[in-house]
């Protein structure tokens, strides 16, 4: 009988062991493709500073921050709180050790990031965030653009979806184009109608476009050039037939031309790249190539992984110019959409891969060399030290192995062993 | 200029990226020796209940818990705070899925816990925990103990370390001692008091136990017995020379005689397996088997990884029975002192194996082939893509990158590459 309410706290992920499992293998295959890429795991502390959490952010953010009680023994310290994403606490990493990095830092970082939101299925207040940013010293060449999402590219490949588009733009595109019809004052709220338009009817974006006082032609303007998509060869023309006299817009086709073509290579049958004016990102914070990827036959999972270029990833924090590019897996929330489609796999992954079963303790010794030669096979081998009946032992080991091998009398003497695969019921005959 | 303080707060492990690396091969170690004794990942949240974690304990952990607020949108959930073990949680994990585990259940644990605590030279306020734990069924066979130190004994291979002393004992033997002495009334302050016995000299121990009010002949037998240490065939003998009529105690030696066995295939000469009488580990908590590890050779690091049996994991949250034992190595605290002794080589290994640098923008193609090709073959590639001149980014390369190759108009025609270790300067030709 129970006598406590042992559920996790709501909002929190908790797997079971075969679950676990299948989870471990998709993050261990995200960060060998970060490594891969020649990307450097750094951590950061899971408690920071409120002021440093705080510096750049607000609203939403700040009323979701979980803050830490001080104790008795820590009652002199600042105000803390749980990191909320990795980008916070990567600018103080950067500005505090800036001396001894080597720039650009190609940095990776995967834990756990909170976030007090309203419980709400599918959605996680402690959750996996799998990052990798490139950190420049003073300036940072484009190419690296290209290099980040490249590298997401590879990490998605561990994923069990068939097919990713990724969508690609520029926010300079759109900044320049607002420039060029004198709408810049405008450009927060027009940024973030357009970073609505996918999800309402072009007649709800040209109404609210129209209520902030914009004309009936800069209105269809913006309308027509949010529609532009599709691959570099169609876009690019495209943008340059506009002819918009604006350096920014220039420069922003530029840009999106040259990360494009850096990422034509690596577009395939299973990725495709293409541009998106509609892609602008929510945050104030990208200032050029923003990003995100969909799973055209899983719409409904949203952005499996976005980002984008940063002028200044330590504004706050130092005078320091430091631009970057980055990109971040949600892990906790897409493994959650996952399986609700039925796309990971619960059974197939066995925890061990063989039990050694001896039959009474005479044979602990034996059933240990048999083991420790095992291991140094790299097998994950179990001993089942139980003091059930045989038959409930095998029952065990058909649980959370793939093989067993019984060791009696007989085994121990001889050092030869019959190792039976419990799925298939196959056997075959090893000796140490 | 910096305009904050960007250091981590106080008690905090933060690393630079070559530590971090260090840091990781080392957890990443002992998560292997965990595997191969088929062990099972779970990973519980952050955050719990407070009356979850505060179950059991009180003292010192009431006062070093760091308790969460609750945000507006968490406001009408229960208290929180974050968790400062393993096993807490562990014990509401099995309650909660018990119907879905397997026992007797094997699992590992390796993940950051939280203390509070006043801020002192190498003691941390986060630090990650290695826990294995086998947890049975209403019964639990004692050969589980020794399987536990032996996975124990194996992902301690991992460190800079040569030798080590595992030292065990068995609560049993000190019970039933007490109690065959009618001292069982006192026994909680007698086990505080012989656990700091090696710290004191004999006439200090003598002393407070004669404070008790206890007579000198008990003091001496007391003496007498926390002085024996050994191996198994002198120590066993020694203790059934006692002829003590008490059947915890007799089990007792019947239990260490047992451990002890088991663990004798996996001594050597770096791991020597010793009994030891002066070990009970402070927390009343363990009931049976109790062990710790030292390396000789560094005495002042402490127990490097201890552990024990416990009669039942989760009496607070079910009424079921759920024996256990486990043992946990405190990585972050180690891995501190393992520094500060220079057991730690800092800068032997690099992140990236090899750095493809193309001398201008016409050549990314070819070093992104290049790249992709060397990944197939499992290396971690880096491609140098700043607009700085060549020798700055062999400089870069030099710093990240055991090899490197340049990648000029020759090479991207030819297919033929030269492939530099930049700390031999060796060179040698290899074609894609």
């Amino acid at each position: 009988m129970k006598k406590f309410n042992t559920s996790p706290i709501s909002g929190m992920q908790e797997l079971l062991p075969n679950l676990q499992m299948e989870f471990n293998r998709l993050k261990n295959g995200i960060h060998e493709a970060f490594q891969a890429h020649g990307f450097q795991d750094i951590e950061t502390p899971t408690i920071e500073r409120t002021e440093v959490l705080l510096a750049k952010a607000g609203g939403d953010t700040e009323k979701q921050i979980y803050k830490v009680v001080k104790t008795a023994e820590t009652a002199s310290d600042a105000d803390q709180a749980l990191r909320f994403d990795h980008t916070v606490p990567l600018a103080r990493y950067v500005v505090e050790h800036m001396n001894d990095l080597a720039f650009p830092f190609k940095v990776s970082q995967i834990g756990r990031n909170f976030r007090g939101e309203r419980a709400q299925k599918g959605r996680f207040r402690e959750f996996y965030q799998c990052d990798v940013d490139v950190i420049g010293w003073q300036s940072l060449p484009i190419a690296y653009d290209a290099e980040v999402i490249r590298t997401l590219m590879d990490a998605l490949q561990v994923l069990p979806i068939d097919k990713f588009t990724v969508r690609v733009s520029n926010r300079k595109l759109l900044s320049g184009l607002l420039e060029a019809t004198n709408l810049n004052q405008q450009a927060t709220e027009i940024f973030e109608i357009v970073d609505h338009a996918e999800k309402v009817p072009a007649e709800v974006t040209a109404g609210v476009l129209t209520e902030l006082g914009i004309g009936e032609e800069r209105v269809q303007q913006i309308l027509d050039f949010i529609k532009i998509h599709g691959e570099r060869a169609e876009v690019i023309p495209q943008l340059r037939a506009m002819q918009l006299d604006n350096a920014t817009f220039q420069a922003g086709i530029d840009e999106l031309d040259t990360v494009l073509g850096l990422l034509e290579t690596r577009a395939g049958e299973r990725m495709q790249v293409v541009a998106d004016m509609l892609i602008v990102r929510g945050l104030d914070y990208y200032t050029g190539t923003v990003f995100e990827t969909i799973a055209p036959e899983y719409r409904e999972i949203g952005s499996i992984c976005s980002g984008g270029r940063y002028e200044n990833l330590a504004q706050h924090y130092t005078d320091q110019a430091l631009p970057g590019v980055g990109g971040s897996i949600g892990l906790t929330r897409l493994f959650y959409i996952l399986r609700e489609r039925g796309l990971i796999a619960e059974s197939e992954t066995k925890p061990v891969d063989i039990c050694v079963i001896p039959i009474s303790a005479n044979e602990y010794t034996t059933a240990e060399y048999a083991a420790a030669h095992l291991r140094r096979e790299a097998a994950r081998v179990d001993i089942v030290m139980t003091d059930k009946k045989l038959g409930d032992k095998i029952k065990y080991a058909s649980k959370v192995a793939k093989y067993m091998i019984i060791v009696g009398e007989d085994e121990a003497k001889s050092g030869k062993f019959t190792i039976k695969n419990l799925e298939t019921g196959e056997t075959k005959e090893i000796s140490f």
